[in-house]
């Protein structure tokens, strides 16, 4: 009798360490941006490691690197599991390399356990999730799930001049020996584990979250006029502040928005007022709000009541406002069917779940174009991401590798 | 029996337009910065029109420039009357020229009337009063009043690179001829006409202003601090939020300060946020406050309150708050007798007057230091200054100068 599969946790964990010593910066944490040298020896190693199990590997046009442990029919499409292996210029150990190293672990386990499976199950790395050295971020999955790269994405130039079109050249050919692939090839499902890059879970102490949607993000830029004013000769009554019209909208949507809606998140990250002199009143005061639900409605919603209050604040100070939207990305919800396959996965593994929304964007959110998508959320230490600081328990990256492979099984059909 | 003094409108209006000549902007303003042969000309323009009426001149180690119409006991301490040549970078026609010509008219009436005044009347124009070029602003009064240039101040550069003290010199020498007098001669009385600066005297439609104080006015930097986050993963309840900690406190404080007290003045014309993300709560957030009051006890009273409810908006926020003062200067109230001697005078010529608080800094402010002084507020169009759209009607421009007679004729005992 094949014995059942099982992740390896030491083994799990010498991965990361050997990963996050590609790029590992003074303080611990990882710099191996996009397409960057320390990108492609990150790929390399991760080449290297599944050569060795015997596994397949492909790329796509996209550089986003597939390693194939093939399945009974291989006709059929794989199951897909994998996150990213790029990070922020300040980034941290987890973010992307837990998920595709936890990914890797899944195959082991299988091959370890001599597993057939009725379909392939397919490791990805997507490239460049994290955006921060060439836009758009998820430029990989984005151009898996349109089966194309959009022509100007590859002239986008990373701040160090290099365009991007050389750049995925550069990092396909230095996997040459890797058989190239069409974009957008079919796929079963997606599921990708990754760290949560908030506090939810941690403070909840719940080992596994089921993420069962990216809530929708709409940036607005409000930017209100007034009439620049001597602070000191000006009365009251002859103020046209734009700086008091913004203070009274904000106070007002930063009371009511997320106190009266738990799911609702509204942040004003950037505020400035031109001239900028300390003893003037501004002409002009600009601020940004991310807002953020999960519900498409309610999101629209909110937008509705920033767009009232500003106007009906700058009125009130006989000044103007303009609101623009700067980015706009519908909510998702994930498939039941994939939600279910975690959850089951986490009770069966003795592990505490519960569903969860996903801030931040991932790659899920466009791998749900094309397929039955899902994710699985981990604890990191005090919601950290995006930092080098970040850290993940070893008993939850475990614990994630554990419901990723457990929530596979689920999907295979293959479940105790 | 000699006529009495009268001003002669026109003789001071063309005096105002040969002045806005020098420096003269495309948009019709004034760039005649402190120490610029701009400057220069125009002190030089003022020499040759004393010396064609035969007054004396002097100037002393700040280069304040006085031109002399002896009285009868040269002895007694002078009556002083004057303002400011110099304007800011992209000034107005106005700001200074109108209170130093119309002192200049003062002078010339007293001789075309042949006039026997019991001591001198003195005209004085402040170096530097604007402070744009070098600091400190008011320097020349500053220096009189201290009877004392501050050695650090000779060491100030310009943004163009020059030193104040080789300016200082250099504009002393292109004025040989004009005999040097020690630093803090004593004068009796002070009185200076300036446009209002605000928007009080023309919104009232009130021709003079007999200003009774320049308020106080406190800067002080306010810093907040919580903790960055993101702003898709991160709930209420787990934010420190600097932003809404600084929102709230400084709702709180447009909504009672100036409201409240109608003497008061509150301004918040700087704020930034850290670092400064679209989709990140920000780590720290500051901001200035511009707090004025002609009460001393009031402005320390303000001062509390932006500390006290800082302090609480940020301890709601589980963030912090630090209070900086940046710049401190007490509320000056000028003598009565020389609020009367202008009230009484504007009366005497059928012009409305109403007390007023100067907003501004002025040279007057130093000159109470050492000797009763007065201020003659005159209306300017829409309170626009420091602009080079900054404005006068002709009528105001003569009154203002016609009450600098009157005042200086009351102070003198010669009114009738």
């Amino acid at each position: 009798m094949t014995p059942l599969p099982a992740i390896r946790p030491e083994r799990l964990l010498d991965r990361l360490a050997a990963f996050a010593a590609i790029g590992r910066t003074a303080k611990g944490g990882v710099d191996r941006q996009a397409l960057t040298e320390g990108d492609r020896a990150a790929r390399a190693l991760l080449a290297r490691l599944a050569r060795a199990r015997g596994f397949a590997l492909f790329q796509d046009a996209a550089a986003n690197l597939f390693v194939r442990r093939e399945g009974a029919d291989s006709g059929l499409p794989p199951l897909l599991v994998g996150s990213h292996l790029d990070t922020q210029p300040t980034g941290g150990r987890f973010d992307g390399a837990l998920g595709t190293l936890a990914a890797f672990e899944l195959l082991e386990a299988l091959e370890d356990a001599g597993l057939a499976t009725p379909r392939a199950v397919e490791l990805v790395a997507w490239t460049n999730e994290e955006g921060s050295r060439f836009s758009p971020g998820c430029l990989g999955s984005q151009a898996f799930a349109a089966g194309r790269l959009a022509p100007e994405w590859l002239e986008a130039r990373a701040p160090d001049g290099a365009r991007l079109g050389e750049e995925l050249a550069a990092t396909l050919a230095a996997l040459p020996e890797v058989a190239m692939r069409p974009l957008g090839t079919p796929v079963a499902a997606y599921l990708e584990l990754h760290i949560e890059q908030g506090p939810v879970l941690e403070r909840e102490d719940v080992p596994i979250g089921a993420v069962s949607a990216i809530q929708g993000t709409r940036w607005l830029e409000v930017t209100m006029e007034g009439a620049a004013a001597h602070a000191g000769t000006t009365p009251l009554a002859f103020r046209r502040d734009p700086m008091v019209a913004a203070v009274a909208a904000l106070h007002h949507l930063q009371t009511r928005v997320m106190p009266e809606d738990p799911a609702a998140r509204l942040t004003v990250g950037r505020i400035r007022a031109e001239p900028g002199s300390i003893n003037a009143v501004p002409e002009r005061v600009s601020f940004s709000v991310d807002i953020r639900h999960p519900d498409a409605g309610r999101l629209a919603a909110i937008e509705a009541e920033v767009r009232d209050v500003c106007t009906a604040s700058a009125t009130a100070q006989d000044c103007t406002a303009r609101v623009a939207v700067r980015f706009d990305m519908a909510p998702l919800a994930f498939a039941e069917e994939m939600i279910r396959a975690v959850e089951t996965a986490a009770a069966k593994a003795g592990l505490a779940s519960r569903r969860l929304v996903s801030g931040a964007f991932h790659d899920a959110l466009f791998l749900a174009r094309v397929a039955p998508a899902g994710m699985i959320f981990v604890p990191c230490r005090d919601g950290v991401s995006h930092n080098e600081a970040e850290d993940v328990e070893p008993r939850f990256s475990a614990a994630g590798a554990t419901v990723l492979l457990g929530g596979a099984l689920e999907l295979l059909g293959l479940a105790g």
